[in-house]
């Protein structure tokens, strides 16, 4: 393996030292970059996108091109794992993600299986290779995957929800049938985030962004046991380095001790925690990543630089943490103020790393 | 004055001493009453209903017909404020309630006054005197507002959001603009709230339903710092008897101790957050009131009363709770299963008031 050329992300992951702090944008490839725009029309829609490898590395790229961040991540969906178990992943205008067959009788349930990342999800592991090869070594790239319980989520509803009726019918009613859910999709997950490792992702994220749906009782029970499952059986190391893992439940700042017990490197925060009073919580046993409000782009450059400053001057000095929004980037982003907050973050986190 | 019959909610408020826990449920007069609907079709549409004292009296004291409630509150709207403003509230079917005006120019924001609540509110404050005679103290009646945050989202956005695009532009480029708007609001809640409970209203509370949006540090400074506005405002006392107020911010569990910290005699918690980590928190500054998710109304009896007694073990031994739902009952709620709930916390919280 050839050395990375910017290694920053992966030892902040460590907590180990840095010259400054490194960033990237969760979302960072998307609808706010014109270039993307244009290539998912030539795609036809997001999940000919995601399938065609050749165009996946193309619009990972795209945001690396334009601002100096310090990862890249694999362009996907957190959904394709439902979808290579058959339950039929599409869009629909202005509604998000939809299945068209989720989960309703206990047989289906029964019947779901844990699919071959490398048969069932070629294309996705074909895609980490590609932009692998792609990114020459410049930064790491980042492979990722939705948490059982947020991927339980769609399958039972069939796609977004404001209060799960659904899910959480079956959690309080039949929370056998659920269980039996979220232990195949553990195995999923994990099964599909080691291909991609073996295809090249050099650290990983998983995304609970419906944990924070849960109640304390329940989003332990249902959400946090399953990632620790996972965090059991993930490739943590490969020729000599560690594969870094982050953990991020949207809506989980009462649940960080927890979270941070379970065997992940790092916690991902949404902008609702204060970062300095989350690293105090944590201590030493993760590193950080997060946390401005994405709306904070929507004001000016000037605004921008200051706010990113507050995120840093919270956490403070040191190493163990990867600056991010704490959701991804909205598609009404400027892209010049997305460059504003890359740089404002270089430049002002220096003074922390002395 | 008369006393009342049944003054366990105001004294569990007040952490003095109750023989059981007592419970009332947020949007307790509601869509999963078929007698609620029916009185709702006789009005017309929901606006109709709220500006029509008799009915609002009406559809009040249903659930107490039904369940032996522990208050009663009235039934009404959090966004009738603005609409005194002049915003035009109305809503459309399926999706919330809507501004016909919303706040787009600065002039319209410069132009926004204090409405008088005995006069643009005057219906309000009809229905509270109403209500109280139909109560015949039998329980307590709650008067209630939107948060001067929560009716500014509205009031910006025109309607509900899922992300605050507006509102936040506002928050990060035009802070002296929103904090116009919250100023007003915080004066308009506050003569909204006295007004109420000099029409009869004998506890308060105010649902802060989008405080949970806000990143920390602007949490504090566009929502909490108006909550604590109010509170300096309000009547508290009223015929030798205090008149709690309950804050409740959906989402604020990160914020407890801050909330504890305004002056307010009870905190409302959403499902998130273990009531008994609430509880250690607060200490013994404020009352709680929640925190079942209201999701578990879907099960069954069974499982309602083992649920309800898991929230009612961890707030454990003696007063200063009072049960409620994490937020607003489901529509889709069997009103039976209400009942079982009301049932099994009115005989299991017993062993906790020894």
């Amino acid at each position: 393996m050839t050395k990375l050329k910017n290694d920053t992300f992966l030892r902040a992951l460590l907590r180990q030292p840095t010259e400054y702090t490194p960033i990237w944008m969760m979302r960072q490839a998307g609808r706010y970059l014109p270039e993307y725009n244009r290539t998912r029309e030539r795609a036809g829609d997001f999940m000919s996108l995601c399938k065609n490898p050749d165009l996946a590395t193309e619009v990972t790229l795209q945001p690396l091109t334009r601002f100096p961040l310090d990862a890249a991540i694999l362009f996907s969906d957190i959904l394709t794992i439902p979808d290579a178990m058959g339950l039929g992943l599409y869009f629909s205008q202005g509604e998000g993600p939809k299945f068209e067959r989720p989960l309703r009788d206990e047989w289906e349930i029964r019947d779901l299986a844990v699919p071959d990342p490398n048969v069932h999800l070629r294309y996705v592991m074909d895609a980490v290779t590609q932009i692998r090869k792609a990114l020459d070594n410049e930064v790491p790239l980042i492979g990722f995957s939705g948490s059982p319980w947020t991927l339980a989520c769609y399958m039972v509803e069939g796609g977004s929800s404001s209060d799960f009726t659904l899910i959480k019918t079956m959690l309080y009613s039949r929370p056998d049938l659920l269980h039996h859910i979220l232990d195949i999709n553990a195995r999923a997950v994990t099964a599909y985030l080691n291909a991609q490792v073996e295809a090249g992702a050099q650290a990983l994220m998983i995304f609970d962004s419906w944990g924070g749906a849960l109640s304390h009782a329940a989003y332990h029970e249902f959400s946090l046991a399953y990632l620790e499952k996972i965090m059991g059986g993930l490739i943590r190391e490969k020729e000599g380095a560690r594969i870094p893992c982050i953990v991020f439940t949207k809506g989980g700042g009462l649940w960080l001790k927890s979270i941070a017990a379970i065997g992940c490197d790092a916690i991902g925060l949404d902008w609702t925690m204060d970062i300095g009073e989350a690293r105090r919580l944590v201590g030493d046993k993760v590193a950080l990543q997060g946390n401005l409000d994405p709306a904070v782009l929507f004001s000016n450059p000037d605004i921008i630089r200051s706010e990113a400053g507050k995120v840093l001057a919270s956490y403070g000095q040191g190493s163990g943490h990867v600056f991010n929004l704490g959701h991804g980037i909205s598609q009404f982003t400027p892209p010049e103020h997305a460059a504003a907050l890359v740089e404002a973050v270089h430049d002002l986190s220096r003074a922390y790393h002395e």
